[in-house]
């Protein structure tokens, strides 16, 4: 197994940090190696935004639901969906490239482009033996977080990554069953057999709990999703992105 | 430099592949791979169908636009944003989780998800001596492709990656600035040097597309990108997409 698929396997999500800000040096590479990762149609529809003030951080953490790992990390890292820069174009151009900004597939591009840039990210950031993890709690309150960051119209801030030094080892999150992920050449759609994959996953994450909490933690993982499917979250998500110029035709 | 660094920074999209097909365990270190990616609540919102068929991959390059890429590599991948799983939970828990199923915070979420567990595979291959593309014109014709692929209610096709050996060492395609790209602390706005980051950039693209064709090609990266948001595409897509049971409220 090469290096590279070794680091990809050993993803952990790091949620304690050294008090130890990353260098300069080290942003520097981790966005560069974000801007390698495919793009559709040469459009880099996307923008990042580094976040090193400690009251902006410490508001962000607030504003996450509280994770105090938003606020204390090596540094934080905001990914935007962005089209601003397009809209600028266009305008140069003396086009009217609305339609075609607010389009649903064009919002896809652009969550699709930051996403890609963002595993490479944290890849990288994992290369360098620091520790990573996806904030989607920014998501909580993005009215807020945009007026904190200052974004403009056509962008749109999607989740944070806090990078640091690590101060903790977690266990890793087994995955969901290869052949319940993977389908060949069309999607299998029998039910039982699907049905069946999950209930053995669920005693998989079962044992899991139990022996990591002494049998104290009884969970499965079909009961945490159905945890989360009975709370609608982030249900104003509609509106407010098509304020902003995204998803709206 | 690190070698997962190298292969990031060493990505470039390949279009021409070898007449030999991955093997089992390259497919399947692939997906395993992809499964490794971060995930947003642990919901694992996405699928992969692999496609080994020859006429349906014939057929996908069609609908793909007629690029026989598609048809013609060592193996070819559909990502899909996967909520159908969760609709089963759901019916199993007795749960009406239609609201939160079909909101857009959720389309988002199984976006994401898919997109970094793709971003893994992507470098999963490229560290094996693989090359990939994405290949975002399976959009073109969605509801074709999810005919032929079979995929459910809740499961929606987002692009495809052929995989295979290469058979050509394109040149890398310069990114826009790092300037451009990463902002500090909050979105900068000054419309002026923004301005003069895509001039400069444009002016190094054009000597690059200059260099590259003795002359022949004059085009810039903003011109380029004029020509893009001058023609709306798949505007069919929010209609689809809500149809698919996804980003409805």
């Amino acid at each position: 197994m090469n290096s590279v698929i070794k680091t990809i396997l050993n993803h952990r999500s790091i949620r304690k940090f050294e008090d130890k800000p990353l260098s300069d040096e080290q942003i520097k590479l981790i966005v560069q190696s974000a801007q390698a990762a495919s793009t559709s149609s040469y459009i880099q529809a996307y923008s990042i935004i580094g976040v090193k003030d400690k009251e902006k951080k410490q508001k962000l953490a607030e504003l996450a639901g509280g994770q105090n790992y938003v606020a204390e990390n090596g540094h934080f890292f905001v990914f935007c969906a962005d089209l601003h820069r397009h809209q600028l174009i266009a305008d140069q151009y003396h086009q009217d490239a609305s339609e075609n900004l607010e389009s649903t597939e064009k919002f896809m591009v652009t969550v699709i482009d930051a996403a890609l840039a963002a595993q490479n990210a944290v890849l990288a950031a994992e290369s360098m033996e620091l520790g990573a993890v996806y904030i989607g709690g920014l998501r909580n309150q993005l009215s807020e977080v945009s007026s904190l960051l200052k974004t403009p119209s056509h962008v749109l801030p999607l989740f944070g990554i806090a990078v640091g030094y690590p101060a903790q080892e977690p266990d890793q999150k087994q995955r969901l069953p290869f052949e319940h992920v993977y389908h060949e050449d069309e999607y299998q759609q029998d039910q039982t057999s699907y049905l069946s994959q999950l209930k053995e996953y669920d005693q998989q994450i079962s044992a899991y709990y139990e022996q990591r909490t002494n049998g104290e933690r009884k969970d499965t993982w079909t009961g945490q999703m159905a945890r989360l499917l009975s709370r609608p979250t982030r249900m104003y998500m509609k509106e407010f992105v098509e304020k902003k110029g995204f998803n709206k035709r």
